[in-house]
């Protein structure tokens, strides 16, 4: 029986042979009271050293699942399982309307996926190469050399305490005024944005945003049940009349917007219209949830405040920020400036979700800012995707025939065909091994169907040229314009 | 002006130069077009290098902030930030009930705060002292050199892949039969259980529970707004009678029970109760959330199987692990083992509130694992725990004027008074310097006014004496035994 296990190399011997011998027990091949093998036997039998046989007996004494005789050996405990009767249920049956829609949302789960050999434009992540590892490591082993085995227990629910500090500064020096407002640290945008909706909307709420606007900030409102009024964007962001007109229209609870390099268009609306935004909303009472997305990024030019800068001491945005859209998504760090009043309602509802966000990458990412790192990375950063946007620009004009196509930088462009449907253009381009994400995901109604994002964050500029050669052969095919 | 700058040590002198400089721009008092200090003048002005002035310079212009004129100098930007009219909104005023009732149900908010000097008996966080720092650099530094850059993007909502595989072996060596079932990753306990109970219940519907439970169970249950049923704790376990009396007169959505080292009771539940438990929630087709909360700690006897395990290929039992209520809480892994077709509902609602648990925590955790870290951990936190789980039981035992003591080993134990008010104790403790946590938090209902539970893992043996003590004379006073 024994001799059945085969060792593998990938895992500790000990711990394979205590496995094996908990599982013997548990199915009852190993009967209470059986003696097991010496350790000089079991060793030979084996061929394991029998120090390690000596430890997966102790191990399996310290779990209970045998027993020491003192010079007679080791014994099985009673410990078996008795198999009750099979009792199964339909979880299908079981699912909420919640739990069903958030499925049917789930894009990841819906759309083209990336098979090996494909080019990839879905992501927009930031390209890993980039990332200073030698850099990430030192703050590691800083931040534990100075806290510790602290940083491994239980933390605060509002986070790492001198991450919240770092933060604060950082966000004075965007010109945003900090007094009386707090930050709450959260595992990225995601969690803030859905932490912010649970404690301030109701189902059937009405809710601003731009259209098209980010996926998942879709996906989240429909979750909480909200009633979506999308107002288009244009060459300079979201349009302020029809966004007039919406609100003179109907009553909303809050409103939401991404200034800078808009998700999917890629547009940074100008600071004039940024304060434009901040009036119009205001003389309404309707407050913001501002998306601080890519902001960090922004190539040349003079800087654009946040629309959060402009508010001055008044306390009506709430400012949703994340490095980890530029850097280090894996480790999902995000944070929320807002009033004190309103970041303490979310600091509970965060307790109650999960505790807190990660100390220990609370701790790293603290120690790699305070270090000057992100400077450091965000200049190299800024000059690839720089880089990478005009040769994407340049390749899609040239290759795609479209109406029009969006983007000041970024990891991403937004591309209007004529009148073809994107879909219809996936399906023939995935089949020559290239995928994108199409347009009508980012819309709060039905639109878009004649557009599609590329994100070339992660794409070289080989496969760039190649993936949206062979989009616009296939546009063109569908369009009979070859 | 520049003058006023303090340098201070804790920051890289060049971001506190830029920073201030980004400041004095924004506040209008430099003016677009003006004209900075050479960085010569500025590096005698301040007395600091010149290299971090001319780094400064550089970051400004990046930023859009400051630009060069060939053979001219740095001038700064058209970038004032025009504060606009001041909006206030009233906070408290905005937030709905589900913010109001998780505030109102943040214990750590309400109850009484630790501070410098006290004897705390409320945590029952394990001790970092104990855990093994060297362990935990050497698993992070190991898979840095295997995943690299990889591990600090994003990763998949289910989790990282090899924690993954190794928890569901981790699982059959427990006794569970993981055939068609699946493992989300989870920022912990908290998490899981709200994310079933999101895809899983309406508000108003009926759940079943241990009456005293796990706090947070509670509060997350009440967020939902679900009907909680108690059924009291016995010596050996919920009373299995009282069970069948509540599923004959209602009709129950799921059950959550805590089988190990119950919290807050510390007890044991017996296998055969287990069995008896699983047939009579299955002949009420109720299923069963089982929290497998320290369950690791266990000290010595026979091992006793999870629920879980009971029910064989069944996939009734939704189980909900964690090392971390044992071992780094701070780093917040949990994981869900349940039917695989429930699982990608809870997957697609994960993704949808965090996108993912940290990749690099998973993967630090996972290499601790397979280096068989935590076997040789948990064989000295089980020796710690248990002497100083006898220690305490003796001290209160001598000390404390009580009913009954209740608790196996754990971290804790709890303790029933003669109808003494355990918050009029602690009030009085609290003068005294010594806390716990009073246990009417952990009822459903208004009972256990006369309960306190005692958590004694960071707590010296010489505190712990003398807390007790403490909590001795007050609580014989209080009762007029003196």
């Amino acid at each position: 029986m024994f001799s059945e296990l085969k060792i593998n190399k990938d895992r500790l011997v000990y711990i394979q042979l205590k496995d094996y011998i908990k599982d013997m027990i548990l199915k009852g091949m190993l009967r209470s009271g059986e003696k097991l093998p010496s350790t000089r036997e079991m060793a030979s039998m084996l061929k394991i050293s029998r120090n390690s046989v000596m430890y997966a007996y102790e191990f399996l004494q310290d779990e209970g699942f045998v027993y020491m005789k003192k010079g007679r050996g080791t014994f099985v405990s009673d410990v078996k399982v008795d198999f009750q009767e099979k009792w199964s249920i339909d979880w299908e049956d079981k699912i909420n309307q919640y739990g069903k829609l958030s499925e049917r949302l789930d894009i990841i789960k819906h759309e083209a996926k990336w098979e090996k050999g494909m080019i990839s434009f879905k992501s927009i992540a930031p390209d890993e190469k980039l990332f200073n590892v030698d850099e990430f490591k030192k703050a590691f082993l800083n931040r534990m050399s100075i806290e510790g085995e602290k940083v491994l227990n239980y933390g605060y629910a509002k986070g790492y305490r001198p991450l919240i500090q770092y933060l604060l500064k950082y966000m004075e020096s965007k010109g945003v005024c900090t007094k009386e407002k707090d930050i709450l640290i959260t595992n990225g945008f995601t969690e803030g944005f859905d932490l912010i909706l649970s404690c301030l909307t109701e189902r059937g709420d009405n809710i601003l945003c731009e259209n098209p606007t980010h996926n998942t900030a879709i996906k989240i409102m429909k979750l909480h049940g909200l009633n979506i009024t999308g107002v288009k964007v244009e060459k300079d962001g979201v349009c302020l009349k029809d966004l007039s007109e919406e609100l003179k229209k109907n009553k909303f609870k809050i409103s939401y917007f991404i200034p800078s390099y808009q998700n999917p268009t890629g547009i940074v609306m100008p600071p004039e219209n940024r304060v434009k935004l901040y009036n119009i909303l205001k003389s309404y009472s309707v407050p913001i949830i501002e998306d601080g997305f890519n902001e960090e990024l922004r190539y040349s030019g003079t800087h654009v405040s946040p629309i959060a800068a402009f508010s001055g001491s008044g306390n009506s945005i709430i400012y949703i920020g994340s490095f980890s859209k530029v850097l280090f998504p894996g480790i999902r760090i995000g944070w929320i400036l807002a009033d004190e009043v309103l970041i303490n309602y979310l600091e509970s509802c965060k307790r109650a979700r999960n505790i807190h966000t990660s100390s220990l990458d609370q701790a790293i990412f603290y120690d790699y800012l305070n270090q000057g790192n992100f400077e450091k990375y965000i200049k190299k950063a800024r000059r690839v995707y720089k880089e990478k946007y005009e040769f994407t620009l340049k390749c899609a004009r040239e290759n795609i025939p479209c109406e029009e196509i969006f983007g000041e930088g970024g990891m991403h462009i937004f591309i209007k065909l004529r009148n073809i449907s994107s879909r219809k253009l996936l399906e023939r381009c995935c089949k020559r091994g290239v995928i994108f994400t199409p347009g009508d995901v980012f819309y709060v109604n039905d639109e878009g169907y004649d557009t599609f994002r590329l994100g070339f964050s992660r794409v070289s500029e080989e496969d760039i040229k190649k993936g949206i050669m062979i989009i616009g052969q296939e546009a063109k095919k569908i369009g009979g314009w070859t």
